[in-house]
């Protein structure tokens, strides 16, 4: 092969090409030329089609969610596979069989998911895996945990800790909108929780025993001008994988299996928790992960909460989706399939779009229409969360589960 | 100066002497050649004298506790000074003027020392920072915070949670035995404690963002190597100088002054303490430092708990301790400093055993007769300690106290 052919561009002598390819072996996480590069705070792809997510798979080595998963889950409960499942939203997933099987055996698990409370405005997207573990909440019966990472939030951003954790409680309205189980959910802010509760301390001290500086250096990146408090965060999201730091909830068990729902830039933190818990005695995390919710100016990145123009927010006005719902045509019609239920209907409208007899305007209409109710059904939910309700959700406390 | 007199040895081509002097400065916390090494871990000096105090003031950039300083102290309190002050075992200060300025305007402050719980067998050497604290509390009268630091020796031994955690209760007997004040002291294990205080937790994370990995490099010498729990527990040991870490006694309270009387070796901490201090809003600890307390075996390093003929533990017989009692002639008589009250029977004793007028075997009667009564006493006060006092020290609970 060529110089050009390999590097792209003609050989200059004393020269390095921009993005050499990387020499021996790079690891599963380094960025190769012309790779996407994804981790918890940077997505970034160089395509404009948007992240390769099978090529992700394979880097991250997880497994496809394919016909066959989604063929079991629907056996298991009886239930119509959501939407995200049925349109590969959900995509990649880490031993979801053995998920399965023990729920196939009567055996409990129990759904964690969470949420990085950086600021007031959640957007649609944001909505996605809340969404999604509401719908495993319900077809499977289970009990659910949502850590709000307010100390994250503190250490990363210019935030104050009562600023951190106030966003912690907004969000948490938003998170109860979307129809959780009271009885069977329990929502954290780390700031509160800690200080709270006999387990979730011993967890964390067990975690960071077991996980060098060099590891998070090499999973997350960190550097010797991080903080202390960064380097040992990743202990923190990791100990909601394990039963025993909610003894409210499951006692002293340590083996109730733990599934997660959550983007795939979170499965930095993941692996690393899988890493270590044989190590400490406790099961390994189940997770399933989504694909990024593509921002209104195109498919390249994660959307920004900082960013108005970005996304669709959960306090827009009807007025304001219908403005911003004149976006990106493919952008529209991909927020269709997350949000259209129908399947034939959403086919209809491909085949038409593509075809040339659906207009660009007539596509950007649908897309306001299925956002607007969608919008509106979700702030007339919000406004009935109380802050009692918040309370309730927010306390530690017992669950009702049929566990065995 | 030749290069034998600088070096130590002859000059051989290529082949560097053993122990350089460091080029360029070297910092604070440099070990220079033939200099005393001190951190939290190692106490290390190649001198038969022990470590130079004076010289660890000059590098630590503390104070020496000096005759018009222990006159201020016995102004202020009305009390003749501890024998640890006259004899200069407390030898070191940051910042003790200052408290006192405070205290004579009746401006309020508080006491933190605490230990490290490695093992169920503590030594006499251990109770020196309580026995001074204790003294401090009864003179100015006021509250004590004590941390038993379970984590930290979690993460640095080969111990499981539970082990040390149990050290720590078991260690607290014997502080209680000291004698301190149920109405204004709270022990606290930080695996229990983190998990009851909504102020603690979040002094930690405050810290955590305040504090970088180069720091705790520099200060402590971690590597890559070392787990993050390691790397993060700096924080800990730091909170409890913040007035708002325990909500319990001071309310929200972020302003009230604390004094830390340490051993030398604890510093490190508390530097960095003072340095994080400002930058979060929170006025500086004070500290007192004392000595080493000598091994059996000679004043060149600390004693230790792993070894039982390095001293005298609080579980030795009397039998036990005449045997121990023949040791190095030296390490009587600095033994005798430290727990004969009588000023002018020490003075008797030093002049009659350097005249050669008192024998060996006498100079260690004398010690015997010293330590058997007080290890006896300790004991008899140890077996009163029930598992409700244990209980009550260790609840989190107001303290009585005479701030205005």
């Amino acid at each position: 092969m060529s110089y050009k052919a390999a590097m792209g561009e003609d050989y200059k002598a004393d020269c390095p090409p921009n993005n050499p390819a990387p020499a021996g072996d790079s690891g599963p996480d380094a960025t190769e030329a012309e790779e996407d590069f994804v981790d918890p705070w940077t997505v970034q792809t160089s395509s404009a089609k948007g992240v390769d997510y099978d090529k992700l798979i394979v880097r991250f080595g997880s497994s496809k969610i394919d016909k066959e998963l989604i063929n079991r889950i629907e056996r298991a409960t009886g239930q119509r596979p959501h939407r995200f499942l049925r349109r590969g939203i959900f995509f990649s997933h880490r031993d979801m069989n053995q998920v399965l099987d023990a729920y196939e055996n009567k055996k409990p698990f129990y759904l964690y998911t969470g949420r990085g409370p950086s600021s007031e405005a959640m957007h649609v997207g944001h909505l996605i895996p809340f969404i999604f573990t509401k719908w495993l909440q319900d077809v499977f019966n289970v009990p659910l945990v949502i850590q709000m990472t307010d100390d994250e939030k503190y250490l990363w951003k210019d935030l104050t800790l009562d600023q951190a954790h106030g966003y912690a409680v907004e969000n948490a309205k938003d998170i109860i909108a979307c129809g959780f189980d009271i009885n069977k959910t329990f929502i954290f802010s780390d700031l509160d929780y800690m200080g709270m509760s006999p387990g979730f301390y011993r967890n964390v001290v067990k975690i960071q025993k077991h996980v060098t500086f060099n590891q998070v250096k090499g999973i997350f990146g960190f550097t010797d001008s991080d903080c202390i408090g960064k380097i040992s965060f990743p202990a923190i999201q990791a100990a909601p994988s394990f039963s025993n730091s909610f003894p409210q909830i499951f006692g002293d068990k340590t083996d109730v299996q733990c599934l997660i729902p959550c983007a795939i830039d979170q499965d930095p933190y993941f692996r690393m928790t899988r890493d270590v818990a044989p190590r400490i005695g406790y099961p390994k995390p189940a997770l399933l992960h989504s694909t990024f919710f593509p921002a209104l100016q195109g498919a390249q990145t994660k959307m920004s909460a900082s960013d108005p123009n970005s996304s669709i927010f959960l306090t827009d006005t009807a007025k304001q989706i219908k403005t911003k719902g004149n976006c990106d045509v493919d952008v529209s019609f991909m927020y269709l399939t997350f949000f259209l239920e129908d399947d034939n209907k959403l086919e209809q409208i491909r085949k038409d779009y593509t075809s040339g007899a659906m207009l660009t305007g007539e596509l950007k209409k649908e897309l306001v229409e299925v956002l607007q109710p969608l919008i509106a059904e979700h702030q007339a939910r919000r406004k009935e969360v109380t802050e009692e309700i918040v309370k309730e959700f927010m306390t530690p406390r017992k669950l009702s589960y049929d566990f065995q």
